[in-house]
């Protein structure tokens, strides 16, 4: 799976694949503008908050593209508009804002008379380069936690899906493996979308890892029986206090600690929002069908109300280390002066 | 809801709720034999402890019936043969193991020339007729826990459904509307059966008591976000030192002992198994099949491990207090000499 492309820009268009076809087929879409990929986002076509960055840039790649032939400052103002579209796709993920911001600050800093599209265009392609890159590096640092032998829980899909390529929770283990360690995986279904039950397996199984498929509730269980050497989860956003990760994160940090296992948090520096202590991090609800249709059919009776967040908040404190591309991170060092330089948080 | 029997004995058959139809369709099942009963509890067209252990108790009383015409010795015999059956049908309900006990300790002390299989029907019917009672009971006591605008958080089902009649842990919910406090529940989806999305939500609405539904995963959240203010869960076993219920459980204790929430488990005394301090539990391991197929349809990819048991292991130190038709206790009194003896437990 690491050689997979999880979103890419193709002869002027930005070809990802559909993950909501997945694991029963590998189907790759292009899009052709900015729209498409906020409404792909959306739909969670693509997912995982790198792979959304990065999607996000090439939607910004995209708007500039479509304005090629028009002034400077018009070029400028339709790529607001094409931002602002794509941060109302999804408000969770930190790495979305952080890839139209940078976009944006790219094409302001485009000398006059120069092609804005052009310098947008390469700023979006070195983002996923720079993510494939990120995710090597931090899954060299990650398989130093890792010992022979580990069995590893893992939530959601944090794989090459998640990302451009290799992943973040994923990229440690991976790399482990390929360092000629014995690592098995425990990989939760995540309801309500499942991407642990379809997408992690999909990888796993395709890189011959070996992994067990459990339902959420029997995380506690599976630690509280030995069966876990250490637990890694990716993020959508990181604050000084907080890390809001797929729904369910914050029971399997709490599990961890009663059972004295290693909880870790896997992710490149776009994720984390570290730059003030009081940061409030907006959680995103999703509709109720998600939970009350599984495969096109109701399971519940009408009427009944929902309740769907998409993510949860975990405490820092029940974190053991942060896994990223410049190194491990505590968390008591997230608000320090050092660290927001080190992961580029001014 | 709680004017429904869920199992009841009906002109010499047991009768009972498939419930492996709801909530789309309400369909009595008419069984005839010990091992038609057997089947039943395995495949959970009847589930939830109390409602297995009288399903079983019935069932006994089938096998009884069925020997009417023969000797003592033999119809003694046969009953053993069918409570071998019913016992090895699921390993983790106590009830279970209780109600067949319990007929066969009936069977063997009727006196020589009575006619036992009456004895045996009149010992099930009474054990349906005591569960009732005792959710009653249960419901009373567990009511006095609960204030004017609470909002409750329950697992799995523990209604009507699990029991005769009027629940276990839904039943202190139940008693405390009808005292007239405002109360809501949010309900657990309760992967991979479903129980909470199917079951308990079913109940609630046809109660008209507020329901939630949220996936397992979300658990941690909702009580993180402050709209849990009590949890109460039901149990298939407790011992000195463990509850086994639901798999699911634990986590829901862990996240309610870190966010400050009262976590009770509401069982009759026949869930309890407290005579000695080193029992251990069995945890049933069901069919992988429950979690790779939802609605028939197969999610993750071919190929995967599954590791699906059915229960997990609370400590009771997670727990504030045990709710009974013999009053509350504290996880502490379980090895007393007092509390085993008030909860019948030689």
């Amino acid at each position: 799976m690491s050689e997979v492309r999880t979103v890419e820009w193709v002869n002027g268009r930005v070809r990802m694949i559909d993950q909501t076809k997945l694991p029963d087929r590998l189907v790759y879409v292009r899009l052709n503008n900015y729209r498409q990929v906020s409404n792909a986002i959306k739909r969670m076509v693509v997912r995982g908050a790198p792979a959304i960055g990065v999607a996000a840039g090439m939607g910004m790649a995209l708007a500039a593209k479509a304005n090629r032939q028009r002034s400077r400052t018009r070029t400028l103002k339709e790529l607001e508009v094409a931002a602002e579209a794509l941060r109302r796709s999804r408000p969770t993920a930190r790495n979305l804002f952080w890839a139209v911001d940078r976009i944006l600050t790219r094409a302001r800093s485009t000398p006059e008379g120069e092609d804005v599209a052009a310098a947008v265009i390469d700023e979006a392609r070195k983002m996923a380069e720079e993510d494939v890159q990120a995710n090597l590096n931090l899954g060299r640092f990650g398989a130093d936690l890792i010992s022979d032998g580990d069995q590893i829980l893992t939530h959601c899909n944090t794989g090459t899906l998640a990302t451009v390529s290799y992943g973040t929770a994923l990229a440690p283990i991976r790399t482990a493996v390929r360092q000629g360690k014995k690592v098995s995986v425990i990989a939760t279904e995540t309801r309500p979308r499942l991407q642990g039950a379809k997408l992690t397996t999909y990888e796993l199984l395709s890189d011959k890892i070996p992994v067990t498929l459990i339902v959420d509730g029997a995380v506690g269980y599976v630690m509280r029986k030995g069966m876990v050497q250490k637990a890694i989860v990716g993020a959508d956003r990181i604050t000084t206090r907080y890390v809001a990760n797929k729904v369910g994160t914050y029971l399997i940090a709490l599990a961890a600690q009663a059972n004295n296992i290693p909880f870790y948090v896997a992710a490149p520096s776009s994720t984390f929002d570290i730059q003030h202590d009081d940061t409030e991090i907006k959680i995103e609800e999703r509709d109720p069908e998600e939970i009350t249709h599984v495969n096109r059919r109701r399971v519940p009776p009408r009427g009944v109300a929902v309740y769907n967040p998409a993510f949860d908040l975990t405490p820092v404190e029940l974190v053991r280390g942060f896994i990223t591309e410049k190194g491990l991170f505590t968390p008591g060092s997230l608000s320090s002066m050092a660290t927001r330089a080190q992961l580029g948080q001014a």
